[in-house]
């Protein structure tokens, strides 16, 4: 039963899905800051991310956004449709935090005038640089067509987003979007890949400001576990069993 | 005679001009790099640099771009209008130079596939970080119809340029604008100020990539002073006196 690993990402592995044009997406329990700089294992993340993004994913496909994922296969994975990655984050961002904070000498917590839009190339060795539509269209990262779909979508996202989470107590002060292409014959749409966990979204009770995704992690403010732990409660999917002591299996390894 | 110091910049002082609407730019010797962490004079650039841009100013004048120049008024300073400042470079690149072949890992002289324009906040303090078009209509630095004609009028500039110094010999590897809204009662126009010198373009001798400008300083190639009045030589506007001994007058200082 052992399968062929594709890719091996920092906190996600990819291996050969069953039938051809899908992948089984894999939630490690590591993680790393700083450019890689910073490593670290929260345990039962994977887990945690895994239902957290598989609820996320199925309420954006109701609202009609296209997306790469299929349905949950187990604890810590799940099968997705084969996408060509377009090598970009997209960044929404709705109040000022992490590096915009810092570039523009905003107090964390300040709200933007209007959503931001901000791009980062998909490039550890060059940090994943912040790059412009100049930088993608000249160097052919992306096509405009292609970039025209990814902000209507990711602006889609974001109000939805948004108003889930206020929902359950959260504000959504940014997140981080990853997108790719899929082929049907000659057709191509470009979908939602990635996931949709406090891996990539900044969210802070609405009442409190306190901190629950990984900026936990990366400001050593301990609780990471716990932040994970409350988001996926808050959205009904925490699952019965503590994921604390659920280990990877061991074909997996 | 004492005039009123209007502008204390890090290459330029602006004083009050003779008439109103009117400022005196003068050319100073100091420079500066690394966000100002390399400091130094090269003796005679302000001499230099007040040709090198009255020259360039006028030939763009001829081509239609409206700028702030009036006219040299002496060796170190020149009326200009009196513009209210966008706090925006626009830098145009046409070959990998400098801070994009740093982030995107291209060897410097790499050719870029067309001319790429990059923005970037004036901000010492914020080390002038690169903006997008939506952090720069989203903090109201300017309307989306300002950009449009800074970017049409940057690329004008560097084609005509492009040109210009191909023709003496010297490659236009990127360039760094300033602009203005210059107001005529209620009517408002964009216009190009600051300066267009070796301090603000990258300039490589066509047959042996020879640096002609500040990053002679910058990287410590020596001939600074040197590679600023080849310049100035080439454009056919190398004083008759070499600058060398040219001292502010005692009232400048």
């Amino acid at each position: 039963m052992r399968r062929k690993r594709i890719f091996e990402g920092k906190a996600k592995t990819l291996f050969e899905g069953p039938e051809p044009g899908t992948l089984v997406q894999y939630f490690k329990d590591e993680t790393s800051a700083s450019n890689n700089q910073k490593k670290g294992v929260i345990t039962g993340k994977g887990v945690l991310n895994n239902r957290i993004s598989e609820y996320l994913m199925n309420r954006l496909g109701e609202i009609g956004i296209p997306t790469h994922f299929v349905r949950r296969l187990n604890m810590r994975e799940q099968l997705i449709r084969e996408v060509e990655i377009i090598p970009l984050e997209v960044v929404v961002r709705n109040v000022a935090a992490g590096s915009l904070a810092e570039r523009f000498g905003f107090e964390e917590g300040t709200p933007l005038p209007r959503s931001i839009i901000e791009y980062r190339l998909k490039n550890d060795e060059l940090c994943n640089p912040l790059v412009s539509e100049e930088h993608i269209t000249a160097f052919g990262w992306a096509a405009i067509q292609d970039l025209d779909d990814m902000v209507q979508m990711s602006l889609r996202i974001n109000d939805f987003l948004n108003g889930l989470f206020h929902g359950i107590g959260v504000r959504l002060i940014d997140l981080s979007l990853e997108f790719g292409r899929l082929w049907d014959d000659e057709d191509m749409q470009i979908v939602l890949a990635g996931e949709i966990s406090p891996d990539c979204c900044r969210l802070w009770d609405l009442k409190t400001n306190h901190k629950l995704d990984k900026d936990r992690f990366r400001k050593d403010l301990g609780d990471v576990k716990e932040a994970y732990q409350e988001i996926a409660r808050r959205l009904g999917v925490l699952p019965e069993a503590g994921p604390v002591d659920i280990q990877a299996p061991e074909t997996m390894q």
